[in-house]
C-alpha cells in the first residue's frame, strides 16, 4: 500500500509502497483509511520535536487523526466488524490499568500513539490500530469529513466538557485562540453551556468566523486585550481556554482569570509562571488539559452527527501530502486539511 | 476437579467431579480457587429465585466470591501471569462499551456473573473468567483471608464511597442492619469519613461489634428506633444506608432521612413507597446501588490490606460446602463463611 | 392599598383595602408590586390544602410570584436602593444558618415564605419581603414579564441545573408534562445541555409548543407512551423530569428511567412506590425537588433577559384577581397569568 | 480597653489603652476576646507587607484569629445572643452578593478583615465583628484553646477539603511544610481520607511530631526529597499540598506532582513556573487556596470538639504581646502563640 513515510527529521517525508499492516494480538483491528487529518503536530514530528520523548524508528509512517473502515479484526474483537464505518482515537490504550477502568484512557501506564509513538500512522491506506480505538459511527458518514476530529476535535471537547459544572448562567468564558482547535472549541460551548463566550485572536477573519459560530463577544489581541476582556468581564472571566499557550499568551490567559477562576493550558510553546500569592490571594487555578477520553470521542460524534459542531475541511489526495503539509506550514489551509487515499 | 453443582432448584447441591475449565476466549484466565465465599445469595439461587432472571442451565457450579492464583491466561491477557494472587470481581465486563469505557462496569451491556448467570461459579477447584475480573494481590495475602470482600465487600464500599462528598462533618450516617454487608459498610464510613456514625440493629450482639469497629451511635431496632434516630441527628441523618430494605426497614430508613438527605438501596427484598410531596417539601433523594467496580475492589484492597477493613471469616473444606450453606441458612455463622478446596 | 385576601378556605379571595405593610426590620424591604403571577398553588391554597403545614391566620393575602420595584428599605439593606426594579425569590432566607451559608436556601431553618406561610403576599400594591429576596433587574425590565419566573420558573430551572452533570452528549432526558413549569424545563434543558429532550404529554397543542421551544421528540401520553419512550432511548431515559407526579405519571417516569438514571420528581400529588430490587439491579435513583435558590433566581433572570427562556403570559388587572383563578382553575390560561396593579 | 496597636511599619506595636469598640450596624457584635492567635501574617504586617494591599489608617489595632464570649448584639442578630461562646471567621462577608449566596465567603465582594484591612483586630479585650462572623461553642470551650484554628485552621482545612474527592483508597498525599498549617492539614487528611499521607519538611522534628498525628511515610527535605517522593509514590503524588510556596519549594512540588494530579499552594512568598507542555502532557493542574469558609470553620470545630484535630498552644498575657511576637519571629514558638487578655 501506499504510505507517507518520514525518513529524516527536517526533510519533508515522502508518499511510497509499503507492506500492508497485519493483525498483531486478538484485540487489533485493520481500519481502511478514508481520511487522515494533517496537523501542526505532523510538522513538529517532522522538526524533530517529538524525537526525544516517542523515539520512533525511522522511517515510519505519520498521520494521527484518522476515520475509515473496518477491514479486518483480531480473535477478540467484539465491537466492531468488518466494513464499520469508525473514527478512531488517535491513542489505543490497555483496557486494563487502573486509570483506563475509570475512563481516564490518557493516563494509560500501556498505550501506544500511531503515527507518534514508535508505531505507523494513518497517512497510508490502512492503519493497524486496536477494538480500543474503534468508536462506531453511522454508515453513511463519510470519514474524510470528520477525521480531523479524532485528535484535534476531542482535544477541544474534553477541556470544554471538563468546565461545564463551573460555566452555568452568568459567567464568562474566553476562547484565546481561534484556530482549528479554538473553533471546535467555541462551538462545544455554545452547545454545552449557556456561558458568555469571547473570543480573543489576532485575526480578524478568525473573529468574525467566531461571531457565525457562537461566539458573543469578540476581542482583538492587540495588547489591549486583556484590559478589553476585564471590562466585558467585570474583572475577569470564570474560565480562559488557552488555545495558544506560548509568547506571552499564557500570561494574558492568566491576567484575564476572574477570583475562583481557572485558566485552562490546552496549547503549548510557552512558559507559565506567576507568584504563588495570585494563587492565595485570587483562589485561582490552572488546569492540565491532554487529548480527550474514547467516551469524549464518542459525544463529540453526537454532537458532530447532530451538527452542532461542524469543521470546514480541504481534502487532497494521500499522493499530495507534502503539498498539504506545506500549505499548513504556510498559513494557506483554512480549518483542516485531510488526505483522502 | 471436585465442584459445588446445583442439580435442581430447592435442593441441596451436590460436591462431584467435573471437567476443568479451560480457556475459551483471548481475555480469559483460569484461576485455581483458594478461598470462595458463601453467601446469602446462594441460598436465594437454591431457591429458584434467580431461577428466571438469570435462567441458568442446571446443573450449574455456584459460587461468586471468588480468590485465589492464576493457573493459565488466555492469548491477550497482559495484567497478570501464571502464579500471581488475585481476587476477582465477581461479573467480567466488556471493556468496549461506553459504561466500561466510563468505569461503570455493572452497567456493562455484555457482562456475564459467573456462580450467577449461566456460568460455572468458583465453588470448585478452577474457576474460568477474564483478565478483566482480576485485581493483583501482595504475593503472600491468603486468599480465603479477603474472598468474600469480593462481592459482599464491594457493594458496601461502593455505597460509601458515592455518599463521600455528602458526609463531611457535621452530618450524620445511619447504616441500618449491621450484618455482612453493614459491617463492612461501617468500617468504610470510619475510614473515608468523619461523620457519625449510627448503627441500627435488632440484634444486641451486631450494635457492639459495630461500637467496636466505628459505630459513634448505636440504636436496637425495637420499634423506637425511628424516633431515637430523630433525637440523635437532630431530624434526621444526611444519608441512611438501607442494607436491609424489606419488612418495612425501606419505610423506616426514609423516616429517619434528614431534608436534603438521600435514602441509599443496598439490600432488598421489600417495596419503598413515599408520597410524591416527600421528595419535594423535603428535598430528599433515594439512591440505588449495585454491586461495585472493579477499582472500587481495588480501592478496597488498600484498605484491607493497611487493616482498616477486616472479616471475620469461618473456613469450610469444599467437601463441606452444604453444611456452610445450612449454617448460613441457619444463622450460625458470625461473619462471613469461606470454602477452601 | 388593595390586596386579595383570603377570608375563608373554600370561597373565593377578596380584593379589599388593607394598610399597607411597613418595615419591621433592618434587613426589610417594602416592593412595589409590578406583577404578581396567579399559581397553582394559589388554588391548593384556596382549597385547603396548606392549611395545615402553614398554618395561616386568615384573612391573609396571597401571591408568591412577585416582582416590583425598592419602595423603602430597612437600615442594614446594603445590596438594594429605592426605585431598583427587582423580581424576588418567593422564600426570604436567614442567611445565618449552616444551610444558607451554603448556598442551600431552600433548606433555612428560619425562613418564610410569604403569601403561602403565615405572612402577607405579592398580589396587592405593595409586599414586604428582605434584602435576602431581592434580585436586582435591568432597570427597563418590566416585572409583570418576569414575575411567573419567580417561583415556578427556579422550581424547573433549579431541576434542569442539577441534573447537567449526568444529561452529556448521547444521554437523553424526558420531560413529563409539558405546562408551565415543564415548558421553562424545556428550555432551560435546551439551553444547559446537548441531551436528546423527549417531551411527555396528554395535551397535542402542548407536544407542538414543545417542538418550537427545543423538543427533539414528542411523545403523546395515551397509554403507549412508556413503550414509546424506552423505544425513542434504546431502553430508557437518562433522567426523567417528572412535572406531574401524581395519578400514576409518577410509575410511569420510573418505568421510563435507564439504569443508572434518575427520576427527577418536581410535581406532587401521587404515592412513589418501587421494588427496593428496582434500585439495586438497576442502581436506579429518585431525586427531590423542590423550589430553587436565590442564585438559582439570578441565573435564570441572565437566561430570561437573553432571550433563551420566555414565558407566555396573560395580564389581569389586580381587581380581576378572581376571574385570574377561576381562568387558571378551568384550564383557559395559555401560559400564566399575571396581575398588574 | 487594653489593645495591640501598630503606629508605624517596621517598629514593634504597643499595648495601650483605646475606646471600646461599638456596635455599628445592625448585623454587628462586640466579643469579649478569650483568645487571640499570634500568625505569621502579624509579622509581616509589621513588616509593611500589606501596608499597599490593605492601605490600613495606623494605628490600628492587629489580630485576626480570634475566640470569644458575645458580650452586645446589634438589632438584627439572630444567630447569637450575649454570653454565648464563639470562634470568629476571620473575614466578616455581606450575605448578599452572589459569591455568598453560594456560601463562597472569602470571594465576598463587600467583606472586611479585622486587623488586617483598615479594621480594628482581636488583639484586645474587644472586637467589634458581625454576626455572619460567629461559629457558636460549646458552652466550655476555652477560647484561647481554638483561636488558632480561626485561621490557620480552617486555611489547612480548607484545602484539605477542596481535595477529597481525588484521594480515595490507594492515593497518595504529600504534605510540604509541618508548621503550624501543615500540621493541621496532616490531622485533617487522617480524619478525611483514607490516602497515603506523605510529609517532607527539613526540620526531624517536625517529622517526628508527623508520625504521630497520622503520616504514613516522612522525608526529610535535604535535596533528595523529590526523588524520594517519586520512589514512594511510584513516580509522583495524587496532590501536592504546598503549605510553603517560596524558595524553591514550589517548583519541587511541581516535579513531586502526578499526571493527572495537582498541586495545591496554600504557603506564598515565591514563583510558580513550568513548562505549558508539562500542563498538556502530564494533565497536571496547580489549585490555588485562600482562608476557608464559614462552613469549614464550622466543620473544623466538629473535628476539633471531637478531638480529631487538635493544637498545641503557648499562651501569652495580652500585655505580653510584643514578647509573643518576637518569639514567633525567632523560632521559639512550637504550635502556636495565643494571647490571653
Amino acid at each position: 500500500m501506499r504510505a507517507v513515510r518520514l525518513h529524516d527529521y527536517h526533510k519533508q517525508p515522502v508518499v511510497e509502497q509499503v507492506p500492508d499492516p497485519t493483525i498483531q494480538g486478538p484485540l487489533d483491528v485493520i481500519v481502511k483509511i478514508g481520511g487522515a487529518g494533517v496537523c501542526r503536530t505532523d510538522l513538529h514530528i517532522i522538526e524533530g520535536q517529538w524525537a526525544e520523548a516517542m523515539a520512533p524508528e525511522l522511517p515510519y509512517t505519520i498521520g494521527h487523526e484518522n476515520a475509515g473502515w473496518i477491514a479486518e479484526v483480531g480473535a477478540g474483537v467484539t465491537n466492531v466488524a468488518v466494513g464499520d464505518t469508525v473514527i478512531l482515537h488517535p491513542q489505543p490504550s490497555c483496557g486494563l490499568c487502573l486509570a483506563c477502568r475509570s475512563g481516564r484512557d490518557m493516563q494509560c501506564e500501556n498505550a501506544f500513539f500511531p503515527g507518534l509513538s514508535d508505531n505507523d500512522g494513518g497517512m497510508a491506506e490502512y492503519l493497524r490500530t486496536t477494538a480500543r480505538a474503534c468508536v462506531k459511527l453511522n454508515p453513511d458518514t463519510r470519514p474524510a469529513d470528520v477525521a480531523a476530529l479524532a485528535d484535534a476535535g476531542i482535544t477541544a471537547y474534553h477541556a470544554v466538557r471538563k468546565s461545564v459544572p463551573m460555566l452555568y448562567p452568568g459567567t464568562s468564558a474566553v476562547v484565546q485562540g481561534a484556530g482549528g482547535l479554538g473553533h471546535i472549541g467555541i462551538q462545544c460551548l455554545a452547545a454545552l453551556t449557556a456561558t458568555k463566550i469571547i473570543v480573543v485572536d489576532r485575526n480578524p477573519d478568525a473573529l468574525a468566523l467566531a461571531r457565525e459560530i457562537g461566539a458573543d463577544e469578540t476581542v482583538l489581541a492587540d495588547g489591549s486585550h486583556v484590559a478589553a476582556v476585564q471590562e466585558l468581564t467585570g474583572g475577569g472571566a470564570t474560565v480562559v481556554f488557552d488555545f495558544v499557550a506560548e509568547q506571552g499568551a499564557e500570561l494574558d490567559a492568566w491576567a484575564m482569570t476572574a477570583p475562583a477562576g481557572a485558566q485552562f493550558i490546552i496549547g503549548y510553546g510557552g512558559e507559565f509562571k506567576a507568584p504563588t500569592l495570585d494563587f492565595v490571594a485570587g483562589e485561582k487555578n490552572v488546569i492540565g488539559n491532554i487529548v480527550g477520553t474514547y467516551n469524549d470521542l464518542a459525544e463529540l460524534m453526537v454532537l458532530a452527527q447532530a451538527g452542532k459542531v461542524t469543521l470546514h475541511t480541504r481534502q487532497y489526495p494521500l499522493d499530495n501530502a507534502v503539498e498539504a503539509l506545506d500549505d499548513l506550514d504556510n498559513g494557506r489551509v483554512r480549518g483542516r486539511a485531510v488526505l483522502v487515499p
